[in-house]
C-alpha cells in the first residue's frame, strides 16, 4: 500500500479514535478506492465491503474482482481480502462480532437494506452493534489531497485539455451535439482517459440555456454558443471542465453575457485561499452576475469538490458555510442561462493553496471561436 | 404520460393495494425512469424523489432538471413536479403527512441517511410513518417489458451490433485494449448511442482470463483471443453483449474452449421459456462446462436481467430459484477463464417468450477472426 493510502488509513483511524468508533463499515466505492488505493478496481457495482478496526483492514469482494485486487493490493499488503460467497452483511457482521466491536460507524449513503441485514447478521452471531452514521466524515477526510492525488488530478486534466484543443478545431455548423460529443469522448480516450468522468454535456444554441442538457440532435448554426462540460477519468480521479465557444461571430449580447460570466469566475477565483468560507466565494460570483442584471439566470452552486467522486467536499456553495482547507480541490463554474436564447458556463477545477487557487488546466478564459 | 408508463403506475398501485401501502417513496433513478417515462432525465446523481399514493404522483427535483422534466412529462401530465429548495426528505415527509399516510414503503437501496432524515422530517410534521422495505418489489414489477420497452431494447441492440461489425474489421495486432475500446465506444455513438451502458470491457490474450478486466495498455498479438463486453444506452434502456474474436488463427485449445462456451450458451438458451426456474438455466450451462473439464474456470452467474438497469431482475443464476416470467429480458453469458492463458465469453441479451428465448442481436455465435 502506497504512502498515500497509509495516510488515508491513518486519517480514518485518527477519526475513529476521536469519536470512539470500534469499527467503520464502508460500502461506497469512492471511499474504498481512496482508502485502499486499488485503482481501476471499484466499478459501478456495489460489490465490496470493508471493515476497518484499530488493527485490522478487512475487505470482502467476489471472485470476479479477486485477480484485480491481488494485482493492486498485492498478497503481502495490510488488507485481508476475502472473496468467500457469504453475503456482504453477514460477512461484516462476523467481522464485527469477532472484533467485539460495539460501535460500528456506517456511511449515510449505505443502503438501508444493508443496515437491516447487518443488524440481523449481528443477531445471528449473538452480538449487537451501535451503528452511528458517519454524516459525510469520510468525504471530509478525503478533502485534503496529497501529492499522489494531485498528480492524478493533473494528469486527468491534461487529457481533458488535449481533448478540448482537438474539439475546438473540429466543431463546425451542421454538426449535431451527439456527433460533437462522440468525437470529444473519443479524443479523451485517444489522449489516455481510462473512462469519462461523466456523460459529457454538449449544449449548442438555445439548448445551452438548460444547464443540465444532454446532447441531442440539435445541429450547430453559425453564431451559436456551444457549451461543453466534460472530463477524463484517470486512475479513478476525475477532471471536470466547461468551456463555451462561439461558432463564427458572437452577437453583442453574447459577448456581454460571456464577459459577465468570465468576471464572475475570475473575481471568485481571486478571492480563494486556504480558510475562506465556501459560501462566500459563491456569493462573490453571484454578486457580479446580479450587478450585471442577470441574477435570475444563475441558479446553481458556484463549485463542488472533485476527487475520487465527481461531486465531493468541500463546496463553493451556499451549503458550505465553513472554511475550505488548503489542499482541497474545487471547481469554479459560474453560468448564465437565458431560456430560448443561449447559455454560457466557464469552469475550471483547481487546488486551494495557502494563498490562492491554482487551476489544473493550462487553458485561459477568453471567448474562442470554433476553428472547424 | 405514455401508455407504458400508465402501465407502470398501475402495476405499482396494484402492489400497494395488495400490500396495504398508503404510499411509496422512491429515490432510485432506474425506478423513477421506469415509472415516469421521462427519458434521458435521470442521470448519475441522486437528485430526485417521488411519492406515489393511490391518487397522487408527486416528484421533487431541483432547478437544474426542471426544463428537462417539463419537456418530457409536459405541464399537463399526471405528475406534479416540485422544484422547491426543500431538502428531499423534508419534502417527502410533508407529502406523506399531508396524505396522512401511515405506511410508506421505501426501496432497500435508499440511503440510510435519507430514511433517518425522513423520520426526523415526519416528526417535525407531528406525524410518523411505518417504513417497510420494498425488498426489490419495484425491480420485480419491472421484469415484464411492454412493447415500448422491447422496442427501445432492440434499438439499443441494433446500435451495439453495428459497433461490433465495425470493430471486428478494425482490430489488428499491435493495437492496445484502450485503443480498441475508444474506437468501439466512438462507433456506438456514431450509430446512435446516447451513452454507453457501462465502461466497455476489452480483454485480449491473457488479460481475457480476468472476467472483469478493464482495458489497459496490453497490445494485441497474433493468435490472441479478444473479448469485448459492451453495449449502447438508448433512451435509458441498456444493451449488453459479449463476443470473443481471434486475431489470426486459434490454437487447438482455444478452439476447444470456445466450442464448450458456445455449447453451454446454446444449450442453456434452448431450454428457456416462460416459467422456467432461473437457477436451472444456469445449471445447464454449468453442466456443459463441467463435463468438458473446465468447471473450475466458470465462476459467475449465467445471466442477469436487463432494462433500465444493466443488472436487474430476473436472473439465470443460482440466486433465482423461481420462475422467470414471459416478457422478461435476461442475458446468457457463459465464460471460461484460464489464468495466464486466455478467456472466452459469449453473451446475448434476449426476451423470454411463451415457448423460447429470442436474442435481440442478429449476430450468431461462430468464432470469428478479426478482419483488420
Amino acid at each position: 500500500m502506497s504512502e498515500a493510502q497509509q495516510g488515508g488509513v491513518a486519517r480514518l483511524r485518527a477519526l475513529m479514535g476521536e469519536r470512539g468508533y470500534d469499527a467503520v463499515v464502508l460500502r461506497n466505492n469512492a471511499d474504498l478506492r481512496w482508502l485502499t488505493g486499488a485503482e481501476r478496481t471499484f466499478d459501478d457495482e456495489v460489490a465490496h465491503t470493508a471493515v476497518v478496526t484499530a488493527d485490522t483492514l478487512l475487505l470482502h469482494t467476489d471472485s470476479r474482482y479477486y485477480n484485480t485486487f491481488m494485482e493492486r493490493l498485492g498478497p503481502d499488503g495490510p488488507w485481508e481480502v476475502d472473496m468467500g460467497r457469504t453475503p456482504h452483511a453477514a460477512w461484516a457482521a462476523r467481522a464485527l462480532a469477532s472484533a467485539r466491536a460495539c460501535v460500528a460507524a456506517v456511511e449515510d449513503t449505505v443502503a438501508v437494506g444493508f443496515v437491516d441485514d447487518l443488524a440481523r447478521g449481528l443477531d445471528a452471531e449473538s452480538w449487537a452493534c451501535l451503528m452511528p452514521r458517519l454524516h459525510g466524515a469520510i468525504s471530509r477526510l478525503r478533502m485534503v489531497k496529497d501529492d499522489e492525488e494531485l498528480a492524478l488530478l493533473r494528469r486527468a486534466q491534461e487529457i481533458t485539455d488535449a481533448a478540448w484543443e482537438h474539439i475546438r478545431s473540429y466543431v463546425r455548423p451542421g454538426m449535431s451535439e451527439l456527433e460533437i460529443r462522440a468525437e470529444l469522448e473519443r479524443s479523451m480516450f485517444e489522449h489516455g482517459a481510462e473512462a469519462v468522468s461523466f456523460d459529457s454535456i454538449v449544449a449548442a444554441g438555445p439548448q445551452g440555456a438548460n444547464p443540465h442538457a444532454q446532447p441531442g440532435d440539435y445541429r450547430v448554426r453559425e453564431g451559436d454558443f456551444v457549451t461543453m462540460d466534460f472530463g477524463a477519468l484517470y486512475h479513478d480521479y476525475h477532471a471536470d471542465m466547461t468551456r463555451t465557444l462561439v461558432v463564427g461571430e458572437p452577437s453583442e449580447k453574447q459577448r456581454e453575457v460571456y464577459d459577465v460570466v468570465r468576471r464572475a469566475h475570475e473575481e471568485a477565483a481571486a478571492a480563494v485561499r486556504a480558510g475562506v468560507v465556501g459560501a462566500d466565494i459563491h456569493r462573490i460570483a453571484q454578486r457580479v452576475i446580479e450587478e450585471a442584471g442577470y441574477g435570475e439566470y444563475f441558479g446553481h452552486g458556484l463549485g463542488h469538490g472533485v476527487g475520487v467522486e465527481i461531486h465531493e467536499d468541500p463546496n463553493f456553495s451556499l451549503r458550505w458555510e465553513e472554511p475550505v482547507p488548503e489542499g482541497s480541490v474545487v471547481t469554479i463554474e459560474p453560468g448564465i442561462y437565458i431560456p430560448g436564447e443561449f447559455g454560457v458556463r466557464i469552469e475550471d477545477t483547481g487546488v486551494v493553496t495557502a494563498d490562492g487557487y491554482e487551476p489544473f488546466t493550462r487553458l485561459g478564459h477568453e471567448l474562442e471561436s470554433a476553428r472547424g
